[in-house]
């Protein structure tokens, strides 16, 4: 049943300036395509189900940008270091495990589970490097009901003997072996390609993923001007290459025709940003994971002054939670922060700001994704957020405001649907 | 019965360089005081009841050396403002409703059970400035099982005229009435002297409330070098003072013989810093707030190194969350971002060390609280941390940090004992 009318408290984004709250109103989904949002029931769609939620809150999907599925199963541990000791002590060697199909089932079921009752509708998920793990994963996401592209990762050099691939050749076999095993296969779950990141990759096998790319026509994430360690190593790693994104660009790797989304940007310099914005490339902002991580605080309202693409990205397990509400909130936050302590050139993001970006802002990187506005795919979240006791009437703008601060994504989530097919969530 | 052993997986602080952590070891408590923790079970208590928690992870109860009781009901909103305008649109307004017993009851009845329920055990509560009110909001807390002190707030300048008090003498006489109503009343619930702050506080005021504390052997809380423009703000009110800490200290309200605790400290001078070290006064971080309301990242570590008390804050509602989990884990990342963004001297705070301010630190403001050592209150939490589903076996310090880092105080808290006196937890 693709086609229904939900009625309730709804709130949405048309774009970052403008968020639409309507109370008591009709939300219209046809064939899994929302019809729009209406006040009164257009008669053309009397005859359809009607699901009535007076007094529930009803909001867009939300879209994660960046989140690792191997590292769910350590989220919230180790988080006393930098982002590169942090890999070498805690990513590479948890992520090394999948190797072993049978640990990689029992980390990647709890993922899967978290990821369906989650209020997440859309991710871009890094796997590991493992071909059949990967496979799995795209196999526990199709059944979670939500929408991904999931990347088996790449990485040649700079990584440990245990978690390292042999050669660009062989990591570009075991990539189109896995694409060949993965493409059209899913309804909902796609292959991206997805170098780990510059230091990990050499240039032979940068080329060979960007040929990949447009072979199949495929997306590409990868992650971008994360930390000042890590920057400082790709500038001694390609000399040649004027900044970060510029290795990228080399290979065709950062956009244009390619749709790509790239985690983190905290050190973009102003020619990376001019080249993300003329290839319309996608920034993850990952606020959480740039505090835990030591890594710093993105310019996020320097990018949406640019109007370049960005969206969020709970970039678990540098962020240690999957709630996407939390990234939000972390986003006003560090960009209080920003203005505050690094430029007050750059105030901060308003709340619904950001709660744009974690649902219309990200959500075109899937395409009509993440509004209620007339064509765009039907992704909604329904919560009854009478749960959190209040001792007065609220207004819709802050009854959001206040589900969101509040973890409400936690506690009071009752229905969600993924392009107009309800998922079953589990107490 | 207040004399019974836990037995489970326990931690604590000795200090603020060592935590200790026993599996499967036995936690006494004797007469509501705890007599250490124990691999084996002494001859000497083998005649207590024990309750066998096998398996659950036991801490001690977290201290909330700042929050504010009348704001919970508005927690998660207006945060798109700085700290006066945020003041003066949401927090006075909303608090001069607390003049409306009923209102009041309403919304007190609510804060209340949101402490008993979370993982607080211990908290430094602002109420408004109405004497009927902050009675009733005592009786609240008393019956809620936690031990706070709880002030009437007192502010007679530099106010909305809906929300001040008529003069100094108007004040002080409503303070003295309240002290007589209160002081010796309760069990676990004492009063505490609470200038809001020097800008809402004229001098004659604050000599008053230094003799009541002096008559009475009352300690003092109130809001220390915030945010710039409150800084800024008491600079031109109290010209002759060379700095913030400097007003109260005149008028002997700044610790010393009266036990003191100040919030947020984010701008202190180093002048401002010696003189709270050498008066012992308290600081209460509030990592939360000081994003939600712009005013900054407090320099912990400085304060840490130097040896002054410190503690966390909640802030409700410049912090959105009751949370002291989350309140540790906002602590660690801001340090994060004051190493990274401000100033490479001071490292980031380590897990265990924010989570020593959450008990011992702030717990010493109430006596000895906040450890299970021997001679300590018994203030305690148990949580059932296997609902956090994990592929691998985790250490007792890594499941320590898992359960903070993913609010496993909303999710996995079995049990709550108050100076030994187990809390009746609503489900």
């Amino acid at each position: 049943m693709k086609s229904f009318i939900l009625k309730g408290d709804i709130a949405y984004s048309i774009s970052k300036e403008r968020t639409e709250y309507l109370e008591n109103a009709y939300l219209v989904c046809e064939d899994g395509v929302s019809k729009g949002v209406f006040r009164s029931l257009p008669e053309e769609y009397a005859h359809l189900p009607l699901s009535d939620r007076t007094g529930k809150l009803i909001i867009p999907g939300l879209v994660d940008l960046h989140i690792h599925a191997p590292q769910f199963a350590y989220r919230g541990l180790g988080m006393d270091m930098e982002l590169l000791d942090w890999l070498n002590a805690y990513a590479f060697p948890e992520e090394a495990k999948y190797n072993d199909l049978a640990y990689a089932e029992r980390a990647y079921t709890i993922f899967s589970q978290a990821m369906k009752n989650c209020a997440t509708t859309r991710a871009c998920v890094f796997s590991t490097l493992h071909k059949d793990a990967t496979v799995l994963l795209m196999e526990q996401l199709e059944y979670s009901g939500i929408v991904s592209y999931v990347g088996k990762v790449n990485m040649d050099r700079e990584s440990p003997e245990s978690y390292k691939e042999a050669s660009a050749e062989e990591s570009l076999k075991s990539t189109r072996e896995w694409i060949e095993e993965t493409k059209g296969r899913f309804e909902n779950t796609y292959p991206i390609i997805t170098p780990r990141f510059v230091p990990s990759c050499t240039g032979e096998l940068l080329k060979g993923l960007s040929e990949l790319s447009e072979e199949y026509a495929l997306p590409v994430q990868s992650h971008l001007s994360e930390n000042p360690s890590e920057v400082e190593l790709v500038r001694t790693l390609e000399p040649l290459c004027p900044f970060y994104g510029a290795v990228y660009e080399k290979y065709a790797l950062f956009g244009g025709d390619k749709k790509t989304v790239m985690a983190h940007c905290v050190y973009s310099s102003d020619e990376e940003i001019r080249l993300m914005k003329q290839n319309g490339v996608y920034i993850a902002h990952c606020p959480a994971s740039n505090m835990n991580v030591s890594s710093g605080i993105a310019p996020v309202r320097k990018y949406l002054d640019a109007d370049l693409h960005i969206g969020l990205g709970s970039d678990v397990a540098g962020g240690q939670t999957e709630s996407l509400f939390s990234t939000i909130v972390e986003a006003v936050q560090n960009s209080k922060l920003y203005w505050r302590v690094v430029d007050q050139k750059y105030p901060p993001l308003r709340f619904e700001e950001a709660f744009y970006l974690a649902t219309k802002g990200g959500g075109s990187f899937f395409g009509k994704v993440g509004s209620f506005e007339e064509g765009y795919e039907f992704d909604a979240l329904v919560f009854d957020d009478s749960r959190i006791r209040h001792p007065q009437k609220l207004s819709l703008p802050e009854r959001l405001e206040r589900l969101v601060y509040l973890g409400g994504d936690r506690r009071c989530m009752k229905e969600k649907y993924v392009r107009g097919t309800q998922i079953d969530l589990d107490e």
